[in-house]
């Protein structure tokens, strides 16, 4: 080895030992780094799909605009509020006239992560969500036609999907609009929780009680479902794997994923949601009867694990579920182009 | 005269005259400078409240917050959207259970320039509109009572209100509240539109076609009552000075003012509402029924004026209210606590 090139493989090498972090040393951290992953930093890419500055643009114009709906009153910010941990604090939305949603309503925030959207996976992935909800008579109410007569008969908007679409004759086009909302909603992720920090190896940026909270939650069998980059959000799993909770809690009605794939054995199985944030976005559980996270830690305790969590443990679970909330979403309200006599009327 | 006072008073009087702008010489300036005033570039002072920046923030909060709500679905934003033009482009609004306003919902944009606030002035000012609103049983459906119980039940709120008004023992309070919406609101103000740029002196920032149609605007007597700072907003008018319109527009059962003064001149009297942005706030008139800006226009010029404009006209009182949309504010969504397990449940 030439004299230059020793020398650079030993300061390669000591900085590699000096940037071991101290948590490294601890097994906690070991085995914290197999089961999770940050969230990263910058937005992911969206499959197939080209994100440019004036899509994201675009697309959060169209997340803000309620007169995607048929009443011209509800936008995807109705129910997934950013400014509210993505979600909107209800047991379940409130959507087109008045109707309710089936179940609680999951995040929008990290849901770029997740492996397929809805409490039973059946949208796989956000383009496929944000299009339902806008035709779902109970949601936004709309028709794949309308939503696109509605936004051709906002004048303002046609520069913007031509800027966006360079290539495409007629640009705006339902799928465009799923795909547009996709892309914003790539971009809210929520990066620098204090266990993300942790993760990279800040050892300081979970406090004692958080780190012994996480011990429990990975001892305890929490970590077996949920756990990869969204601390859930990764795969199914029958909600009373155990112990069936009472009817208030998983009302019978609601089989879950059965619904979506017609099989026996996915009788009351639900998506594992995220717990990135999980302090911010109560109610709990599908069908959003929880209030207290305490109450629902418990819960998952006996319904899941079979294990009867004592108060200590509830505590320190719920210790290291505050670590979870990352840095919220910073979102200047678009400016929306303005309806005039072209455009289709509201129908409330 | 002392030698350096002469120097002194021979500049000023050079730099005034330097700076009288070329517009001065046009006798429609000087007209436009007696009828109206430019929005202000800092937000300006309510009476008899001082706003601080936390306060401001905290009135954003309250402003974007659905949880003032009885149901937890309505904020002031969701009528009074910030990224459109202060309205929701709907006839009439959408409130709690899906029951409908009576009246199209008033800019909230430059609404702290009105002598009062409604349709029919029945609130003398922001506070009082924005407490209204959150107890009317149509719109947001609260009580005083309950508003308070909903924002003490959010945890994260307490500290921000003592903050806010460091003085007190008890700060969440209903009148707080109105006032930190109020200096929120107070905020909401779009400075530098073409007109506003011209009424300071740059002659080229209204076009000549712009201008033509202010002088039609001023000829034709609009300006007698849409005048002042917000070319409105300034008084009371029946609508029908000289001819009714049909009942379409003008629906025999709102008798306006009236029914706040029980006055029989104040029968089908309504505020003058200001032509601010009018082009972003579709549709118009307290009825909401014209979607079309030339069709509004026209029948002001027969109702109003007892002028049959010809189409030429309406073109050019229409190009000057496009001249009237100023620069929108720039708001970043808040970031609202969570809801708690203490926080009282939504009644939708």
């Amino acid at each position: 080895m030439e004299m230059s090139k020793r020398v650079a493989f030993v300061a390669v090498a000591l900085s590699w030992f000096v940037s071991v972090p101290a948590v490294a040393q601890d097994g906690l951290w070991d085995e914290a780094r197999r089961l999770f992953q940050p969230i990263p930093l910058a937005p992911p890419a969206i499959k197939g799909i080209e994100s440019t500055p004036s899509r994201v643009e675009l697309g959060k114009m169209l997340y803000f605009d309620p007169r995607l709906s048929e009443s011209h009153t509800i936008s995807c910010n109705s129910c997934h509020i950013v400014g509210l941990g993505g979600v909107d604090v209800l047991e379940n939305s409130i959507g087109h006239r008045w109707q309710r949603g089936a179940r609680n309503v999951p995040t929008v925030l990290n849901a770029v992560f997740n492996t397929a959207q809805f409490w039973d996976g059946r949208a796989t992935d956000l383009e496929e969500q944000a299009g339902g909800r806008l035709v779902d008579h109970s949601a936004m109410g709309s028709t794949r036609e309308h939503v696109v007569e509605q936004i051709k008969g906002v004048s303002g908007y046609l520069g913007r999907f031509r800027e966006a679409f360079p290539g495409q004759d007629d640009p705006i086009r339902f799928e465009n609009v799923q795909n547009l909302i996709a892309l914003f909603e790539a971009t809210l992720i929520t990066p620098d929780a204090p266990f993300d920090r942790w993760l990279r190896g800040q050892e300081n940026a979970m406090t004692r009680e958080e780190r012994d909270g996480l011990e429990v939650f990975i001892r305890k069998g929490c970590a077996n479902c949920h756990n990869g980059i969204n601390v859930g959000g990764g795969m199914y799993a029958p909600f009373g794997v155990v112990e069936q909770p009472g009817a208030e809690l998983l009302p019978p009605t609601d089989k879950g994923r059965f619904e979506v794939t017609k099989t026996a054995t996915d009788e009351y199985v639900f998506k594992v949601p995220t717990l990135r944030n999980v302090v911010l976005t109560p109610p709990y559980f599908h069908s959003g009867k929880a209030w207290d996270l305490r109450q629902a830690v418990a819960v998952m305790g006996t319904a899941q694990l079979g294990a009867s969590l004592s108060a200590a443990e509830v505590d320190k679970i719920v210790a290291f579920l505050h670590s979870l909330s990352g840095r919220q979403p910073e979102i200047t309200y678009p400016f929306l182009p303005p309806s005039g006599p072209e455009t289709p009327r509201p129908r409330p």
